[in-house]
């Protein structure tokens, strides 16, 4: 949608035309499209949106998973200062499942709560993983609009020891996975895309027809462990379930980027595709997915875990086949949607994204650092093509020694550790260009490893000098704060009566 | 180049126009090049050859390695039938180094011989590796031109206890590697690649002209160890010389492609661009490259040994941008060469390449298995998107201890292993669509194993009942043959005295 504002610094007065924003946020790897080398190459709808728009090679979620890379992407912050981390333990991964009790804070600015200002109507299809408490509601936090739900469609669930969890339509449940929202886990047959896809459709035409620039977050969760697709997509993929769902995103995505053209607003129209983790190589093969070259998947700091396949679209704007070696961010997208808007990102705090329209207009790069955190401990950082691990972790002994591996089929000696290991004062050094399975540490004595290795910890003391941590979200757990009787309950009848509370300290194994 | 020449089938004569063929072969891995996933993304002419023709996702090499890849391509037929295989040890690979005293049998058909007939000027352009004793130059096997080496680049030598590689212009030789073609090992530079491309150029210029129809196989070799690139590429890719090596070829194609274009004649040469086996990450992170989402490398039967990347380009028949999951191998490129110059295959032996031209031009599918060999056995067998192996073997612990590995940081219990395990009678089964990179076998007790691997097991009784195996050419080894006075040794003043014969059993580890 396009409409006439005044805005601009200062005393000059700015006529400009408001660009819609689109972000699409899977959970995929970044070897899971076509256009990155995924063998099957099943995704002709997001190959031809990277034909028409810009690939990002080296784009990063802010977390490797999910809920802290959510809050990190509409808050443009690092997980460890909007609260999305845990204390709990060292270096653990910490999520939003429904027993907790924390989520987003009210002093946090959403994307969508800024561009409120500039007019916009905001919308969220999918997954919201920001906190289900009532006070967390995406709707007390600048959206408009919700279809979805508040934490992962984990279930069948007997709703005594704990509840299906809610899909909301707005303020209201409108009923419960499982139970009115189906999900096969024996076929993986579910319908939920299809829905969120005519969500999407309903959501773009109405904007269109009322002239209002719209921001929609369009974040499903068919890849997400239990994976699953419409009858129509069910054994149509090469890669059996994981790529039926891939097949039926790849064509929703390609729907709506026609929707786009189709209503005639795809020149106004931003939009981004890109993921919230790496593939989950622990659900591997069946629920896998696929971080191409790259070490490790979800749940590790390794490039695995937090490279992401990223598209931005624009046509009429974005030069057709670009591809930029920027290195971006999830967090990027919050500075970026301002920046369309014509608003400044907020100046009271620490800002982690950037502007990448010099990046995608201009073809700029601009140097920045990728700073990897797990839970409260920053492990590694980026800077060009270098990657200095702090501390290395795949996961616990104990863990791996159940079957839970984070890195099936590989193993790097001294880095895919199985315990935490510090490298603080003498971190292993990767060259990205030259070794971007992470493979090869230089070797400590070389100038190479001196020079960078000078130069990424510089950023690394002026970084943690200017940290403030923010209060941590995910360290206290109650069963009593679950899904037993979300709004609107009443009204279906789906009320459940909630135990006492007792609150914990949440258990984070990873 | 174009000409009208009568043939066809029986009595029925056909007007038709013959088509100049390309065949450009490299060393590298499925995952070297942008279009396959390269997170680099350095390769922009190749990534156009295949926007403007088909992507090959399925195809493979005829060995984990070179020279029996290259004896493949060449007769059509696998190197246990051309001979190009060992018998001094149960499944080991084998090459023509330059103590070899085999090479390509006279009883083999290649491509350029059978060419020949139909008036095809024939070239090859780099390394021949098919055999450097006088009875197995290439001008005795249907090459009219010649400009490379018959051997790698192996060196530099003392040329006492053995010489430095010869370079051939035609039957004579021009120089040696090192001495009068320059290879500098500390900094990688040297030109080679631009004599090749200059060499490619005036030879389709020559043809041209003279309106022949021409076959350049231009198989250089810039990207096996010792990797070199010329000055002007030398640190221009993130990659490092690896990198540097691959868009200097990359530039190279770029410039062959436009210079067809540029002489009208691109709709007329049908090019196809592959590699003779998967990437050697024995020589990674510095010369490696990359296999994708793949497991293992070079001198393995897993997917990254075999699997390579391959483009057809046909401006004006093959429709821009296809992708094909036909099930590929370099030795169709000899049955598909044939095919466009309306030639049939010799029928008083077995080809087991096939003509692809159906599946380029129609975009069929056609059912064949792909035979995976080691030495002189059999290790694997993929049909349709299952591959059952029969042996398993990366290579030996005595190797591995001293730190040769063709595994580098991956490592599957049972399967990528360290002495050579026989499954002959329960092979392992992957589906290759779920599990690219075959980390998880199938369930001996399932009945999808049981299906496919019945059907596998019918492939090979049916494999194994009709083949001859080819004398063995790769089993005898002698100081004596090495190349000490190649022809035209004279006239340059370079011809060394050989040493007396010695003949022994070639010593092949892995």
């Amino acid at each position: 949608g396009t409409m006439k504002v005044l805005c601009g610094p200062r005393n000059v007065v700015v006529e400009r035309t408001l660009t819609s924003s689109g972000v699409f946020l899977f959970q995929m790897g970044w070897g899971d499209l076509g256009a990155f080398g995924e063998p099957s190459k099943e995704t002709p709808n997001l190959d031809q949106m990277a034909a028409e728009g810009m690939l990002f090679l080296d784009f990063y979620t802010a977390s490797p998973l999910c809920s802290p890379s959510r809050a990190a992407l509409l808050t443009g912050r690092l997980p460890v200062r909007n609260g999305f981390y845990t204390t709990n333990g060292h270096a653990r991964n910490a999520y939003t499942p429904q027993e907790i009790v924390g989520g987003i804070p009210d002093s946090e600015l959403l994307l969508p709560e800024l561009l409120k200002k500039a007019g916009y109507t905001n919308k969220i299809i999918g997954k919201w993983h920001l906190g289900h408490r009532p006070q967390f509601h995406p709707l007390r936090h600048g959206f408009d609009e919700w279809f979805g739900s508040p934490n992962c469609h984990f279930g069948p669930y007997d709703s005594t020891e704990r509840p299906n969890i809610p899909v909301y339509r707005d303020w209201d449940m409108a009923g419960r996975y499982y139970e009115d929202f189906k999900i096969d886990l024996k076929t993986g047959e579910a319908n939920l895309t299809q829905l969120y896809l005519q969500e999407a459709l309903d959501f773009i035409s109405k904007q269109q027809a009322s002239q209002q620039p719209f921001f929609l977050y369009w974040a499903i969760d068919a890849t997400h462990a239990p994976v699953y697709a419409s009858k129509q997509f069910l054994g149509t993929s090469q890669r059996g379930l994981y790529g039926d769902a891939v097949r039926e995103i790849d064509d929703s995505v390609g729907k709506i980027l026609k929707h786009l053209q189709q209503l005639g607003i795809s020149e106004n129209t931003f939009v981004f595709f890109t993921s919230d983790n790496g593939a989950a190589l622990i659900s591997a093969p069946k629920q896998g997915g696929s971080n191409g070259p790259f070490l490790c998947g979800k749940q590790t700091t390794f490039e695995g875990g937090m490279r992401e396949p990223a598209i931005a679209w624009w046509p009429g704007h974005i030069p057709a086949g670009g591809v930029s070696h920027q290195l971006g961010s999830v967090m990027d997208l919050f500075s970026t949607s301002l920046s369309l808007a014509g608003l400044q990102p907020p100046s009271d705090r620490q800002i982690d994204g950037i502007d990448l329209l010099p990046v995608i207009l201009q073809g700029k790069l601009i140097d920045r650092p990728i700073f990897y955190y797990r839970g409260n401990e920053l492990m590694a950082v980026r800077a060009g093509l270098y990657k200095a691990h702090y501390w290395t972790w795949s996961n616990s002994w104990e863990e791996h020694s159940k079957g839970i591996d984070f890195c099936p089929g590989q193993s790097v000696a001294g880095v895919t550790t199985h315990t935490q290991e510090e490298h603080t004062y003498l971190p292993l050094l990767f060259h990205l260009g030259r070794d971007p399975g992470e493979k090869y540490p230089l070797s400590f004595a070389s100038e190479e490893y001196q020079r960078a290795v000078e130069h990424i910890s510089g950023l690394v003391q002026q970084h943690k000098a200017t940290l403030v941590p923010g209060q941590p979200q995910l360290n206290v757990c109650d069963q009593a704060v679950m899904n037993w009787a979300p709004p609107g309950c009443e009204k279906l009848g789906k009320c459940l009566k909630a135990p006492e509370s007792d609150p914990k300290k949440c258990s984070w194994p990873h």
